[in-house]
């Protein structure tokens, strides 16, 4: 038995890359890869990869590496991507829209069930690319979670409105939110990811940087 | 002079992260930041901190810690977000239209000066929230680019077109791309920062599996 609570949070991270690369090769019709191969890909020493890999416990076959899919079973299950999980989103903008329509959730298991929007004009519409979606007003949200026993949320409302929003969440018992808004969340207890989209640019803003004086 | 080349990619990625906090702190009025208080700010070791910030020269005070405003300053500086950068987008559907009106890039300088679509139908219009945004046709692509000094493009269009484009920035001396298409880019020698939505609910999930075993 893996004691995932042990597993450091950086190795995590890293869980989901191998899972998108092994995932690729397997779609190539590879059936092994090695430490070096998989670190390579990557940036990675082999011995980082198999360290973090030892963490699924026992999976390296000595001389022929790890086998593919016996590796994207082991950290799907790990990661708890193995089953699929429903996901509600609230706010209806065009940021929420976008969501609804990726297609990366779904191919992950992670599907979009209800979206909820505080505003008037908005409840009872439906989302493009998602028509079996209508917006549902804020007050009905302790009953859908619960309804359809859903754990996670995906928060794409305005800055000023996100912290009301993820606590009125945690409230109802969801225990993780995607946090799309610029603001950082306090008080509540829920497992929280942020996504600050300008961190990505000013990385690019480094390498090029990077590149003109080198 | 710092050698930004040396720094690890690691590193440079805290480096974001410490900027957010002491931006907040700035923003609080506090003047000095110890190393520790920035280590438990974002669970990092202080000597951790200590190791990311010495990349940027001699900033550290004994006794003080350090001036909030003298390290913005330093890393912004080697971000090369000190001062405002053009930036291009491609794909002017609803992620497109969401990440033009996302305040959080201009508030770190990055401005989306143009807007490029290869679908007629929307090529001409202008944009919720950025009316000064006329969607334009990818053949003017180079000619903005070079007009508009533009580096760095944000790339929002669907999965099968993404690659193409991506050629075609490169072609015409766009330096890097920030990448939202659920697609791997090959053969662009520029700096790809890749935004994967999906990676975030995974490790969000772990998280959840985490607290129920524990």
């Amino acid at each position: 038995m893996v004691r995932i609570k042990e597993i450091p949070a950086p190795a995590v991270r890293r869980l989901s890359l191998y899972l998108r690369h092994v995932e690729l090769l397997s779609g190539r019709g590879e059936r092994t890869v090695s430490s070096r191969q998989l670190g390579e890909a990557l940036g990675l020493t082999g011995a980082q990869v198999r360290k973090d890999l030892s963490h699924l416990g026992s999976l390296g076959h000595p001389g022929i590496g790890y086998r593919v899919d016996e590796l994207i079973v082991r950290v799907r299950r790990i990661l708890g991507t193995d089953t699929s999980r429903n996901v509600l989103l609230v706010g209806a903008g065009n940021l929420g829209r976008a969501l609804v329509s990726h297609r990366g959730f779904a191919k992950k298991g992670f599907h979009v069930v209800a979206v909820f929007d505080d505003d008037e004009r908005v409840v009872g519409s439906t989302l493009d690319g998602a028509a079996h979606l209508v917006v549902r007003p804020m007050i009905e949200l302790a009953d859908t979670v619960r309804k359809k026993n859903i754990r996670m949320a995906i928060l794409a409302v305005p800055g000023e409105s996100a912290q009301s929003v993820a606590e009125q969440l945690w409230e109802v018992g969801v225990g993780g939110i995607l946090n799309f808004a610029p603001v950082t969340l306090r008080h509540v207890d829920c497992a929280i990811a942020a996504v600050d989209l300008a961190v990505h640019l000013e990385q690019l803003s480094f390498r090029l940087g990077n590149s003109r004086v080198g």
